[in-house]
């Protein structure tokens, strides 16, 4: 038997819509935002946005309305969306499996991180609900790297705060930004259906596979190289 | 040049994610009417039985979860989703070019109706904010038929109020329960995906064709063979 043996691999999540069950409250909550300053744009359209960073967000929003970009402007909608979205999240769970399959990777010393468009202000609520340790666990948000999704620098920064290789890692996301930074940070994109968006939509950007959500993903984790120890 | 003219369409209008564009509270109505009474459940799964009627609905989640189906229990359910709903649907909007399609059609003679899985009390929230008067409009609801979508009986109603044959109808609507519900009553189904379905999950419905939204349609009324009169 050959002794080269491929490393384990390691996780790199998403956290909106991928571990925690957030993504229609976040639509809402910018529906809200952008109809207070003016703007009116369909629901859909808005969801379809989402797991941009907010700036990128808010700025292809202005493109697809035919609107100048204002920093400022884009701004206080970022500000306003935060505003709404805190009575909408009080009562938001994790996703299925969540929980589990970060337990599980644990448990088989996989080393796994998350990633997020968003800041840490809102990001740490949300990991809290994960039953996560903030302190203990490897986070990267928006306030940490100069470009957020599509851009690969947030799954970059994640790997390298673990010290695995990238391209021996995984990016689970359920938005098509997500999987197209995972392109191009050169790991392997698997999407969730768990944030709405329909299977062409994750499939149009490629990934490696497609899972309902984490419990899914962890009934399948020997499809992406984990294995119990022997 | 023959004389054989096919005749002017009519068009059978969904009205929740098809003409008003509030399907998005709607699945987070149901998420916290679920939640009051035990039930958790992944926002995206609620998101993908929309359209169905609340019975239907409430029956479809039982199963999802593996519980035995409890009528009293499911109409508890759907009471507490009006109540749940009623505060997220302040600011709801209709979607873009719904009323400017209404509104070609008739001026057009082009027969239209409305039929909606919501009940009268609910539907006729939505219908005064497309400008339309209930009582000029007609208007098939869930109170009127035995079975919901995706059973066509809404559709055979709506097209039976106009005079229209169902063979001559459109069923426009943004779920797959509509276009399942055309197939049924032999109408072509037009899909919209302001409702925040993936295109692919429409297409396996097989509808006629897919549109963006209501603009999208009558940007393309030539497609569905409404031209103007010469």
């Amino acid at each position: 038997m050959s002794e080269v043996m491929p490393p384990k691999p390691a996780f790199l999540f998403d956290l909106d819509g991928t571990l925690v069950d957030n993504v229609y409250q976040h639509v809402l909550a910018w529906r809200q935002a952008l109809e207070s300053v003016g703007i009116e744009l369909a629901v859909w359209r808005i969801h379809r946005r989402i797991g941009m960073s907010g700036g990128l967000f808010v700025n292809a929003l202005f493109r697809e309305i035919g609107q100048p970009i204002n920093p400022a402007e884009a701004k206080r909608i970022q500000k306003l969306h935060g505003d709404f979205f805190a009575p909408l999240a009080k009562d938001i769970r994790p996703l299925p499996g969540a929980q589990e399959l970060l337990q599980t990777l644990s448990e088989q010393n996989v080393p796994w991180a998350i990633a997020t468009s968003g800041h840490m202000r809102s990001a740490s609520l949300s990991i809290a609900k994960l039953g996560v340790d903030p302190a203990q666990a490897t986070v990267i948000t928006r306030d940490m790297v100069r470009h957020a999704k599509p851009d690969p620098d947030l799954f970059l920064a994640a790997a390298a705060k673990l010290g695995v290789d990238i391209t021996r890692s995984y990016v689970i996301g359920d938005s098509l930004w997500d999987l197209l930074a995972a392109q191009r940070a050169r790991a392997l994109g698997i999407g969730l259906l768990s944030g709405g968006y329909g299977r062409d939509e994750l499939q149009d950007a490629s990934p490696y596979r497609i899972y309902n959500d984490p419990a899914d993903l962890l009934a399948h984790l020997d499809e992406v190289g984990v294995r119990e120890a022997i």
